[in-house]
């Protein structure tokens, strides 16, 4: 290990992940401020939501701080393969145009999305073996194997000349995770031991006391519960839990039930995961037509859709719409997955609606049937005896969550917590850590197919057109400004009876017009549309004016 | 009691709460298929949401089909005071001018919504003292007090000539409510003994094993909890709940505390509270700025806005702009509260703007601060016992709450269990109790200060305009149909490279245009537009194309 220069510093700069859970984008920097090498862990997306953003599919960080100095930037690492550490680098990968390292089975998700994207032939993931190392400028990168939920979930030591740095990832403390590897508490302990300068760590379950407990567990329980069950039986989870998945095979064979799946993520995940040596206890499957053959308590169905996705398996077979799968009365459909906040809604619909078909339905509400994949306090508690560091960095949570994180961490006795901001440089090394300067970031928005920036206000303009609707005024006036023709007036979105006392307002300005006057038609006709509109209705509509001249 | 004729019926109607928690409106007809006399039991609102219903305040059953024959509506009954039980009157009152009854509290409330609606000279509530009978038509009415989660919910015993039906109300068997009477037992055993028809019921925590708690266990909680905080308290609660207001008065004074309210809702709830005879032992309370003079420990302001409503007290107090009220680091804020659904996203944001202040949060998740004021499983399953009746019908709920409780019910030997929906006609006597009929029902969206039909879809197209924009296209046509000026192209909320794409592709059906062909030019232009923005952007705006002759 070299020796840092005299105006080396060590740098944490969050684009993603502080503030939201979701859309991670974490860099570390070294070297000289002018001079800084960059790595980037994790470069995920976050998903719209009809209230704050409609109509935007996905909302990625804004990286432009990083793009701008690319050639510094030495490559991205991914900790895991769920989207929101992945999902944005098919999106993001070119205005950085650097190397990409994850284990295995993340590569492989990670290049599937790159060939999606047309970039299968401008980048390859490079597959770093599990507890493999990397040496990367002033960066030496161990990874270590921790427990969340999904195969190859890393932690990563990021050794530099200030300081070793250790970055948890995603990860819980499951003791039987039932695939792949234990948590890597040796490795871990041996870093606490050398001395850590910052644990950079998920704060995702920072409120929640306890332990989140054992696949293992789980398995135990569903079995037990699908043995009791006698109809059709449709169980729903995240298709990225291939532990979770083998564990609802394997209940169902043990009853004597076989396994259908359903949607094309659980097709995309499974296959994935055999082809990188997982899944090889899993029982052989049907499809779903042949499965629609079986006696009710002869069939299992693995379906996607437990987050009330509307185009989802589960979705579809609620509106009876599915082509080869349908439940009703006598059968159940078991909800192995939590309520992703937000989402209560449009999952609580899709009980209802499988509720009127007489279904039963069975929850993590009433039933053990998940746990998180998450670390609960007691898992950070034992994180920080384990690991012992100078500095807490609670990212991958909303404040509130990093908030108590950090509170959890001094109550630990460290001697220093910072809760970053997402465009927040924080310096680690030298000196005491602290933020020192903010960098331009935001988030940016996949609208259709278009990448736009948050801050453009476009989402933000659409719900002005949900709360109030839209007037669009065209007035014609001759070559020396006259009226020559009635308006055109364009409504949408606005309750009948208010239209006629807009149409009905805009003679006034009209017929007062006088273009030698060289009064303001065009304001003068908005104001007094969108003054009609309040009186009438209480709500001022988003109103344009044009005018065109013949 | 008279004798039933022939053709005499008693059925049972809801038009809101049977599908949905909230818009609570339920009528009971007797008498013969032509000539049926009504009740109706509630006349509630539901509040609207910026995913469904955009720009939609409050929501209303459809009751067309009593207001055509509302000359047979005998009365409004209303069961307690809270909003998805009374909210709707002043807006639906003039639609059936019908009596209201209610026993004091909810009259007095019912009262100043219909003076603020500009009511109060048509129509004055009618009090009922607690335990009161009325007879109405051929219904004789008998309150029974109950427990819920505000003063005075009622209980009603219908009587018929062909039966009784238990109508609950919102209820759970609270040992301690601490504030108004406890729930009439006796009462609702000595209908069972006499043989109860139907019990129409409550069904909000049907999926909820176990019993929902007690007030007077979250009073000892609450107080041991504000003990032990040193700073500023700030406690939110559902105003409506008369008696944890007390509670939270009562805990602020045994630990020297003042209370300041904050928040409209407050005064007016306590104010109504004491002008009917409750609240005698509330301390006395101070005023907003004499509040803020006071040392941290000892003050705490009992606050609106639990829910996260953006005007509320503590979503002004998070954002730093309350005139007299401000918390920092040090002070702590409890959620004496429970998360309705759909409103998580909007607490977990005022959760992380309390949280940046440095303010500690405690909620129900980690402590004892809250009980529902819903009747949990083994609550359901004593009223049964209670009241044995003949038929089942669940209220109040979802479909997934109500197919619960029906399955519950009959676990618990009810002979039968319909789960209603809005607008089903449903004969509860003579002979097998049943659907007979559907009648015209749906739902009011109050849109502004506009009553409009929920069906006439136009939150549904705001919600179009919200995913994808609007194109406003006016053409100037000569009068013999040929182009005469450059179009008016407005568009909003579509990304701005979309815009020139959208414009190119107008030129084509323009040039083309030949008013001797007789083609479709408004048609053609506006299938160009949508055509461009669907290839650049992926989404097809709302597109509305004029035409202009001069």
């Amino acid at each position: 290990m070299i020796t840092p220069n005299r105006d080396d510093e060590l740098v944490f700069l969050p684009l993603g992940g502080s503030g939201e859970i979701g859309m991670n984008f974490n860099a570390y920097g070294y070297g000289p401020p002018d001079d800084r090498k960059w790595i980037v862990v994790d470069c995920g997306v976050l998903f719209g939501r009809e209230t704050t953003s409609p109509g935007v599919d996905l909302i990625m960080p804004d990286i432009r701080f990083l793009a701008e100095q690319r050639e510094n930037v030495i490559a991205i690492i991914a900790t895991h393969a769920h989207e929101d550490h992945i999902g944005a680098i098919p999106h993001l990968w070119p205005m950085l145009r650097c190397p990409i390292y994850a284990t295995p089975f993340t590569a492989l998700l990670i290049e599937g999305k790159l060939e999606e994207a047309g970039l299968g032939d401008k980048v390859h993931p490079k597959r770093v073996p599990l507890s493999g190392k990397l040496a990367l400028g002033p960066f030496g990168i161990e990874f270590m194997s921790i427990t969340h939920s999904i195969p190859e979930p890393n932690a990563l030591a990021i050794r530099t000349p200030l300081g070793v740095v250790v970055h948890t990832g995603d990860w819980k403390i499951d003791p039987e995770p039932l695939l792949g590897e234990l948590t890597d508490q040796n490795a871990l302990k041996k870093l606490g031991d050398e001395g850590v300068l910052a644990l950079v760590c998920d704060s995702t379950n920072a409120l929640v006391a306890g332990e989140s407990g054992s696949e293992a567990k789980v398995r135990e329980s569903l079995t037990n519960l699908i043995g009791t069950l006698k109809g059709r039986v449709a169980v729903t989870s995240f298709a990225s839990n291939v532990a979770r998945l083998e564990t609802i095979a394997k209940a169902a064979k043990s009853h004597g039930r076989q396994v259908a799946l359903v949607g094309r993520a659980m097709h995309k995940i499974t296959d994935a995961a055999r082809e990188t040596g997982y899944l090889k206890g899993f029982p052989s499957v049907i499809d779903e037509s042949e499965a629609a053959q079986l006696p009710p308590n002869r069939v299992l169905y693995l379906c996607t859709g437990s987050q009330g996705e509307p185009r989802a398996a589960l979705a579809r077979i609620a509106d009876s719409n599915h082509p080869n799968v349908s439940l009703g009365k006598g059968d159940a459909v078991i909800f192995s997955s939590r309520v992703i906040p937000g989402n209560e809604l449009a999952i609580f619909e899709l009980h209802n609606k499988l509720a009127g078909l007489g279904v039963e339905l069975l929850t993590s509400e009433d039933h053990f049937v998940h746990v998180s994949g998450h670390p609960c306090r007691d898992e950070l508690a034992e994180m920080y005896r384990w690991t012992r560091p100078q500095i807490s960095v609670p990212v991958h949570g909303e404040l509130r969550h990093q908030s108590e994180h950090a509170r959890l961490a001094r109550s630990l006795q460290v001697p220093q917590a910072i809760v970053p901001q997402n465009g927040q440089l924080i310096r680690l090394a030298p000196g005491r850590a602290g933020v020192i300067d903010e960098v331009p970031s935001g988030r940016i928005h996949m609208d259709g197919r278009v990448l736009i920036e948050e801050g453009a206000g476009l989402a933000r303009h659409r719900r002005a057109l949900a709360f109030a609707g839209m007037i669009a005024i065209t007035l014609v006036v001759d070559g020396k400004g006259r009226i020559a023709a009635a308006p055109s007036i364009i409504i949408e979105g606005i309750p009948e009876p208010v239209h006629d006392a807009i149409r009905a307002a805009l003679d006034e300005p009209i017929r007062r017009h006088n273009p030698k006057r060289g009064d303001d038609l065009r304001e003068n006709v908005r104001r007094a549309a969108r003054r009609a509109a309040e009186n009438a209705w209480g709500k001022k509509p988003v109103t344009r004016v044009e005018v065109i001249e013949i």
